[in-house]
């Protein structure tokens, strides 16, 4: 088996998936489910989804070769501070957050020398929460992106590469502030407009409400879906992504603006020559395979690999 | 018969599409497609989807019972200023433009006492053109907004309305200005900020690029599939509604900056509470059945009466 004992912190649907997946796969002989809250602890148990779980941060990750973070970002930090005199010689601590500069900026000064800090990222997710949410299926298809630190043990990544690729995730190495870069433009400034645009559309006067929502358009509906992400991690999402969102934040205020004055001033050139330009990116999304479906519902953040690999079943509606 | 004789001048998706489902559901006697591009006419003769092309406005319109403008609607006033003499006594006139007050105050000059303007805008498209993408289900299970004047003759907004009904659509009635106010929240915004997000991507050096590209998570994919609609159309929908397009992008602009500065500002606290309001509008959208298929792949503007009622075949991808 790759670990002998994994222990997650933070039993979520992220945590509670990767529990899933580890068991489906054989990655573990015995996978501990650690959070604070003792419901959460007690469905984990009775849903058979770890051997053992435990409220306690020490006793939960003592022993273990893997230790998940799985809380939210803002809350890593906490949690590597109490788990640093618990952790085995030669673990490996690793995490899933959607940002990496500030979580690794939290977490690394509280890991010994002993153990090991592999920060990863797998882009997987969708709207629920919980426990009960997750599934063995959620990283299948997907990629998940690896920030080795400089100078990180290539043994220890490559254990948490084959635990990604395990949950059939597909492997990006990338560093730190690039990641934060690129997820910044594909994902953070997406949800920070589509929670803009419904909050601007939930301003309006009630019956200009009612007649926006009756008649929700694939555009604004699409906002909708990813305005209903959960306000806590985005919050921090935001929070610990601050740089590289508001660098390119400025850049798109900049760009409207430019539109705006082109309707403004009616220069229906400008706009017709912008509108033209963005086609081509589009082009190259669909020949790089992202098209696939347009919004898969049973991940909201799902850059898939290859174009349809996983087709959504059900609906996220 | 509904109609003894339609002319739909400007034979793209809509117009061809319309044709289609005249023929189908057996609503005129004989369906007349005009069109400037002889290649359009001769193709709409060769697919059979009406008895007669003409590339000639004046000689086309002669003796319709009902004329619809299926042109840009830029295009639509110097239209209704060629046909104004050659139209029959009660003959109705009705257009597909998704902005209504611009063609309004475009047509209405031009349309003689003896005839009846019946402003309407099917809310249905696919990022395809012309003749041969058009299909007679196109607006099945979707809105169309009719917008009478205020003179409007009851009798023929109720032969417009059997029109669309015919077509599988479901009816609302609204004021110009209101149609322009909600289209613009719905539809016109979010396809600025499509076309801005993408373009602000477009301009990050090459391999920033080709990550956003790789990773484009289905936020920003969303966007991509959005700004690669019609540059030609769009640009005149912005120019022709200005007014409530630059209203409601003001509110839009002074949210975001409010976003941008609690970002700066580290103020978790109003991010959070932002995020959570916003999930209050998804619980509505749903109630309302439009969340029905996040992204449906045969209708770009697809407000869907129901939720799931038209289940989209194959990828627009």
């Amino acid at each position: 088996m790759l670990f002998q004992k994994v222990s997650i912190i933070g039993f979520g649907l992220i945590g509670s998936s990767l529990a899933r997946a580890i068991r489906k796969h054989g990655m573990a002989e015995e996978i501990v489910c650690v959070d604070r809250s003792v419901d959460v602890c007690k469905k984990a148990v009775k849903l058979k989804l770890c051997d053992k779980a435990d409220t306690d941060l020490r006793k939960g990750v003592d022993g273990a070769d893997l230790v998940v973070l799985a809380v939210p970002v803002g809350a890593c930090g906490t949690v590597a501070e109490q788990i640093r005199y618990s952790l085995k010689e030669g673990a490996i601590v690793t995490d899933v957050g959607s940002v990496k500069g500030a979580v690794v900026n939290a977490v690394q000064p509280h890991i010994p020398d002993k153990a090991h800090f592999i920060p990863a990222h797998p882009i997987a997710g969708t709207e629920h929460s919980g426990p009960e949410a997750g599934f063995a299926e959620l990283f299948e298809g997907r990629w998940c992106i690896i920030t080795p630190l400089p100078d990180s043990d290539i043994q220890k990544v490559e254990k948490v590469t084959q635990l990604w690729e395990g949950c059939g995730s597909v492997i990006e190495i990338m560093d730190v502030k690039r990641h934060d870069l690129v997820l910044g433009i594909t994902s953070h400034l997406p949800h920070l407009i589509a929670y803009t645009i419904v909050g601007t559309a939930t301003d309006l006067e009630e019956d200009t409400q009612d007649d926006v929502i009756k008649f929700s358009a694939s555009g604004f509906r699409d906002f909708t879906r990813i305005a209903a992400s959960d306000p806590v991690m985005w919050r921090d999402v935001f929070l610990n992504n601050r740089e590289a969102v508001l660098e390119i934040l400025q850049r798109f205020t900049e760009d409207l603006t430019a539109m705006q004055r082109a309707i403004r001033k009616e220069d229906g050139d400008y706009l017709q020559a912008m509108f033209t330009r963005t086609r081509d990116i589009r082009r190259k999304v669909i020949e790089a395979g992202q098209a696939g479906d347009a919004s898969p519902t049973q991940a909201s953040e799902a850059a898939q690999p290859s174009g349809d690999r996983q087709k959504a079943s059900g609906s996220a509606g």
